[in-house]
């Protein structure tokens, strides 16, 4: 059983912004961000750990450890390809380790899981393949420097509270990145294969290529297990709990099996010896020796990796601490990302891959740590001869394990397979599982991303199966296209981008669709189309506390400035006029907007948002249990 | 537009059998049942012809001759590995053609496509095996009079109006059949591509596979879409029509990439001289200097052969024309058998594989011909905020195209086929594809087999996501495993007999499956338990009017028995005494038993036989379009 937790007083907090107040107004404080994050949560700490103790814990952790571990190495091997060798499987450990032993112990939130991430090669190799262009052997003691400067910025952010922006991601850019990341994960994942082809191995490519596909089928269809009525909730519970783990152990036996496999002659993960750098070098490498100018060209670099971590860390966490999960304690975003800053200074010194918040494993390790009750419903229909009764999944998450085990334990389990007798169990695996994996968590995202199984599957659904209280009815087909196309465009240009050498620029174009969104978007479409296409991405009350509360959308504000324009109410008008009372006026619009607010809310709880699901007919009723992953960001789980 | 053709009064027709009459009764009437089927028949030729200019004909013959092509070109791989290449593709298509040319024209149900079966495959080179311990060399004239044998037994049989004995099949043994098929199917899909393995070549063989798995996924994928709500109908309807064309046109192509592909040194299809036979020898072998001995021992084979065809052609003939088609002209099944004797007697002078009537594509041709009605249904959920409405598909077969057209084209296709430039366009494909094609056609018709979609589907759902009004709850769980427990051991039986030398008896294990279903499960099970997990195969009265009418199931025998005896009616009582009399209280009885009968197909009227979809929940409603398809010896289409 979960301990009680008091429930935290929201309206009461202290640490409130309007948007109005804007940039200087959030600098003007410096730490007060991160100081209320740590007042707010630390009361939760001992029931962070006493609360570790409980089965669903002990799935999560097994199943976040190897949806944590398998990518990492997938990672690493796509960076060591792309930067001669440098960055191994000890790196790649060492850094998932390190970010799991800190977040999970030191984190205001720490449900975040922290590790490695696919952007984060991208970026590396990026930088490499910039480094090569002048000169290859200060690549090493560079990418110290990015990490330094990475951390300094890092800090600032956290120090000038500017954090609280992240309250205004919207669906429109988190399910855009989703999109975008699920398609470099695929990419990867074709890239990874290709690999086995190289130096005439084709019997090891084409068998790789199956081994692959294979596993990609197998983790998701045990994984789709979860949500039928097979057996009893807690079998299926288990299959798709484990179904990593059992696709990982049966495919890498598989590899290994005698006859025209063994001819096959699998590339398996390359290992070196335990605890040392994969190059000849020590740990922490003569960084202080490199040239001053090249320690400033550093500095923009450094600011880049930050821009990618804010969002990338930030969404993240966000999406971990989603609308669907039923949360009760808070998160802290501004010393969570001080936190990130101090593993960005280690790592850097150690010139392994710096961890981030990963983005589609984070919700999987909410989502594992849940307690769903799965109930049936029995619809009567007009039906009476053949099938007078349906009977449907109603999945309601009624609680969570918000604890710090399964993240430690996690970190342990990875120190663990930094030793030797481990690594050689890791050597057995083929590289094939790696594209499989990155096909599974890729694909994984895609197929259960909104922009795909709610707004094009709507416009591509025949009218009549779209059932008649479906919000979109009430918007123009050309407006959704219309708003579809800047996603679109949004993912076409970052994927784009990524495979050029200007990969390193794509944290600009993610962050842009935040203004985008905010300045831009009010201007093409109403206020209430908006309304029915984009959501906060998280809109939790104890969530956006440690945001400064929640934000005004900006065509909620437009919308307000016109009607007390228009009703002349000398009152209301006056308000807008003398800067003092701005604030006070704001309050209580917000009130006003609170209820409406409310009233949304109400219209998406029980994960039956028009967003999660983003199914019609009938068919809808089983992904019940699936729309309890966040969306956009989603792993198949 | 379908001409209006005149309904059958199949009540009056002169026809009639009563189970009671027995054996001898119906050998006495020599050719009774051939000049009824013609006679009943002949009436609708001409609307056979003009019927056949509709679009759906066209998409319809599309359909068949991709799936009646593919499979029997792979059933040629299979014969051809297994014979030392006798068997080649001109067999094959000789064959197909033949057969189509025939019963396109001249059969009372042209629904019912005749070719190369996988079963002839494996009948022909247990044969093979079996001379080979004697004398290899006589293998072609042995084959010869085993044609020859096999139809003067199916002459026989249709003289002797033997085939009434088929109204009797049930899902008993039809699904236990299909799903041995679908099984025999996957296991050579696998021999297949073992195949490609052979001399070391280990890439192609794993490139094979990934083929094969890709294009069963892309068949399955595409003819899924048929059932979902996207575009239009006419959209859906066109791609799941044209998935085998769809998918084996990409994945020829794909085979010819250059790059890794090219490496793969595929193995394609190999040809010969167009309208020779395979190996060197004039298409009439010299039969007739076969030893005498030999002639005979062709005997017992021709007889095993005839009981294959017995069930094989005339249950592929029953689901042609299941109980889910609307169909309005008359079947004709002993007409059918003998000219199935003629096509025998043909084939075996020629030396190419026997034709007979394909199980898994015979109901898939009425289907694609079948005019589908997909309606949305609104049901209202008591959840008034998030879901107030469920739309699903209500998906009915408004008619069939019955007409003669499709399946004629089909053969002139074929004959095509056999020219020099298109054997060349054979020869671009892989033999991959063929792997392929045995999985899309075994896994077809296993997944949708309600063996395992409704009864085991039931036995392993969590009891509280079952419908209440779910007829299977009312038999008790052990009743059920007991009654799968004969399908499977029938299943398995014949599965594993098919593995060995003794695969030549194979016919005889499953036409016992009919008395063990007639005989032995009425005294295992309740009349109710069988009248709710068992049904007549096909039940239409235009169906069964050439078989003499509707069978009293032997569990209704008992209880009218018991009835009559309990009940102590003395007139009653009485029509059992004189037998002269027990014709008539048998044709009162039938009255009785029709009202029952009639209440029976109520509820399963539209597809939704509770063996049909087989699914729970509001899936079910997602695979009405599916459940239009027969069971058990069903293709994925």
């Amino acid at each position: 059983m979960l301990t009680k937790v008091p429930t935290l007083d929201t309206q009461a907090d202290p640490y409130k912004w309007q948007d109005e107040q804007g940039f200087w107004a959030r600098c003007a404080h410096p730490c007060r961000g991160m100081w209320y994050d740590i007042k707010r949560r630390l009361p939760y700490y001992w029931s962070d750990i006493i609360d570790g103790w409980a089965y669903r814990v002990f799935a999560g952790t097994i199943r976040i450890f190897f949806i944590n571990l398998l990518p990492a190495l997938a990672f690493q091997l796509d960076m060591s390809h792309n930067t001669g060798g440098f960055f191994g499987i000890n790196e790649a450990l060492l850094s998932s380790a390190l970010a799991a032993i800190v977040f999970s112990t030191l984190s205001a939130q720490p449900l975040t899981v922290v590790g490695v991430t696919g952007l984060i090669s991208l970026f590396n190799y990026t930088i490499y393949d910039i480094i090569k262009l002048h000169d290859v052997t200060i690549y090493p003691r560079f990418m110290v420097w990015v990490g330094i400067w990475a951390a300094i910025w890092h800090w600032a952010i956290a120090i000038t509270n500017l954090c609280d922006y992240m309250r205004t991601i919207t669906d429109f850019s988190s399910q855009t990145f989703g999109l975008y990341v699920g398609t470099i994960y695929v990419v990867k994942g074709c890239e990874e294969l290709a690999i086995n082809f190289y130096d005439g191995q084709i019997a090891n490519g084409f068998a790789s290529s199956m081994i692959a596909i294979l596993y990609f089928m197998t983790v998701y269809y045990l994984e789709r297990i979860g949500s039928t009525s097979f057996a009893t909730s807690g079998v299926r519970k288990f299959i798709s709990d484990y179904a990593y783990v059992l696709a990982t152990v049966w495919w890498t036996g598989f590899s290994h099996f005698p006859g025209n496999l063994a001819y096959a002659d699998f590339i398996r993960l390359p290992i070196t010896r335990a605890f040392y750098p994969t190059v000849d070098r020590p740990w922490v490498v003569a960084f202080w020796t490199l040239e001053v100018k090249w320690i400033f060209v550093a500095l923009p670099i450094g600011f880049l990796m930050m821009l990618l971590f804010y969002y990338d860390h930030n969404v993240s966490s966000l999406t971990a601490q989603a609308r669907n999960f039923p949360l009760k304690k808070p998160a802290g975003f501004h010393w969570d990302f001080f936190l990130l800053g101090c593993t960005c200074f280690a790592g850097g010194i150690l010139n392994i891959p710096l961890p981030n918040g990963l983005v589609p494993q984070a919700p999987v390790h909410t989502d594992s740590l849940t307690y769903y009750d799965d109930t049936p419903e029995y619809i009567s229909t007009k039906d009476h001869d053949t099938e007078p009764v349906i009977v449907r999944h109603n999945t309601k998450a009624t609680k969570v394990a918000e604890q710090r085990i399964s993240h430690f334990l996690m970190g342990l389990a990875l120190v663990g397979m930094m030793t030797r007798p481990l690594l050689i169990v890791l050597r057995t695996m083929p590289r094939a599982i790696f594209s499989g994996v990155f096909f599974t968590v890729g694909l994984g995202g895609i197929l259960t991303n909104p922009i795909l199984v709610h707004k094009l599957k709507f416009l591509f659904t025949q009218r009549q199966f779209i059932p008649p209280h479906e919000p979109l009815l009430k918007v123009k087909r050309s407006q959704i296209w219309h708003y579809l196309g800047w996603q679109l465009l949004g993912w076409a240009t970052t994927v784009a981008i990524s495979q050029t050498i200007a990969a390193i620029g794509f944290p600009v174009l993610i962050m842009a669709l935040i203004p985008l969104r905010w300045k831009v978007l009010p201007r093409l479409f109403t206020g209430e189309e908006l309304e029915i296409m984009d959501h906060l991405t998280a809109d939790g009350e104890v969530v956006l506390v440690s945001l400064g509360g929640k934000p005004e959308l900006p065509e909620d504000r437009l919308l307000r400035n016109k009607e007390s324009r228009g009703r002349e109410d000398p009152e209301r008008g006056a308000a807008g006029m003398a800067a003092g009372m701005v604030q006070v006026s704001e309050r209580d619009a917000e009130f006003n907007n609170e209820g409406k607010g409310a009233l949304r809310r109400k219209n998406k709880k029980g994960g039956r948002d028009e967003d999660h699901d983003g199914t019609y007919d009938s068919e809808r009723t089983q992904v019940n249990s699936e729309s309890s992953t966040p969306e956009g960001v989603d792993a198949r789980r």
